[in-house]
């Protein structure tokens, strides 16, 4: 696997990179250079639109994470991507994706039993990500905060928690001067998916705090599964919640093109991907 | 899914089941009565044979469990698998099959890391079946126990230990009257792949001790990745290791089915299989 190409809306504004940079009006031209394009932008207004319009040139990746969302997302990308004969992988990032796997396949092992996802704490991303987009917002991070107790009590046996009541939410915001900041808090809290239905707290700070108290990209995150006496758990952390991402993008990336070799176009998920195709040897090793 | 027929070696003697029982010499004639097979005899000296020969005639499943063996085994299926035009997948309880799905994502993920896998304590079949074949062994119970502390070292920082230092192996053994017993001892300690690379003890019991304290079903298991700053760990605990083989064996089938469906031929291992068709739906919520 090599990287062939950047291309970015700040091209000039790149350090220098190990492969060329291009503007990212080029694409659509120089879709030769490159077997996938790994699409990094952001879930909130971005990989709605770049995914499918992308899939009509290439063969794309992306990590698109509302969950809520995924299927009107499949089937814009579908359309696209079948009509151009690409194949187009969506939600490949840690969550969904590494975390999708184990959810199937821990649900499919305990078709009764009972499954719960929890992150942080740690910064997310597309959590961030959205805040800033609310007028007035300068910067922002978002950590999700796991709520230890209601984990305990599910593992002691209690019923199913819902997320909402597993996780909180703890956001930093540095706005505008002179941002009305009761609209501010209003906006991110009553947020659809990413906020509204969750304990949301909001802290305005300054650029400086923000940067020194906030700047860690740590983060985790546990899939539990049980049913009657048995269970099944994964955790993962990782001191750079992007530099996973993008190993999952990647990974994801080499099972695009070998699928793709194979005739396989429209979208996918990573449940429609043979594992084997994410390693570079065939893995009978790892049997 | 349901269960269209049994087939045994000892079909007289089974209590009544949900559903018909045969010989198991019946196998071939009785192939249009199902979809998909699950072999549930040993990989010691059974599977090499039966998985094979049954894949001559019908679309097969089975937990085949020596690893080393794997690749033969693999060659041998795909031949007559291929020849049939059925679909035959191997390895497919929990190790191999769940935890060889997370060796491969977590490798996939931490190309440079180190992975590892411990088993237990629990009683291992595969291992109890592998003594109960040596002359003048009539029962055996044979514990996987990880070495906690070995484990402990690796977490913090230490070089990746070999499974043999990560495990030791505990034998129940019931002797039938007048067995050379050193015999046993040596058969059992030297048996290649089984015995031979691991600390093995042997504690020679009564049938009435065995029975008494080592009828327990329970096992358990990790496979556990690291990178610089990153992990990935997954955890299993089940009071009943054949259940969990068995429901294992139960999704495999659903798989095998649908992709004997697609036109899908010749032996397959859980590397090679979409994950979506492990469940009845899609499966997007799980994403």
């Amino acid at each position: 696997m090599e990287l062939s190409c950047v291309f970015s809306r700040r091209a000039e504004h790149l350090p220098s990179l190990r492969a060329p940079v291009y503007s990212n009006q080029e694409v659509e031209h120089r879709a030769e250079l490159f077997d996938v394009l790994l699409i990094c932008s952001g879930s909130a207004e971005e990989l709605p639109q770049d995914t499918p319009r992308l899939a009509r040139f290439c063969n794309v990746v992306d990590s698109f994470d509302t969950h809520e969302e995924i299927p009107s997302h499949f089937a814009r990308v579908d359309q696209n991507a079948q009509k151009s004969n690409r194949l187009a992988l969506i939600s490949a990032g840690w969550d969904p994706g590494l975390f999708s796997l184990c959810r199937l396949l821990f649900g499919a092992v305990f078709p009764n039993g009972d499954l719960c996802t929890l992150w942080g704490r740690g910064v997310s991303q597309g959590h961030s990500d959205a805040i800033r987009r609310v007028n007035g917002v300068l910067d922002a991070r978002q950590y999700t905060v796991p709520d230890e107790e209601a984990l305990e009590q599910f593992r002691q046996g209690k019923a199913l928690p819902t997320s909402q009541e597993l996780h909180r939410r703890e956001c930093y915001v540095v706005a505008q001067a002179g941002a009305d900041l009761a609209r501010i808090e209003r906006e991110i809290k009553e947020m659809p998916h990413y906020f509204a239905p969750y304990r949301t707290e909001v802290h305005f700070v300054s650029k400086e705090v923000l940067e020194r108290n906030h700047s860690a990209l740590s983060h985790g995150g546990r899939v539990i599964a049980k049913e009657e006496k048995m269970g099944l758990e994964l955790s993962m952390q990782t001191a750079s919640n992007p530099d996973l991402t993008a190993r999952l993008l990647l990974i994801f990336a080499r099972a695009v093109h070998r699928m793709h070799q194979k005739g396989v176009c429209g979208c996918i998920t990573p449940f429609d991907v043979p594992l084997r195709f994410l390693l570079e040897k065939d893995g009978f090793e790892m049997l």
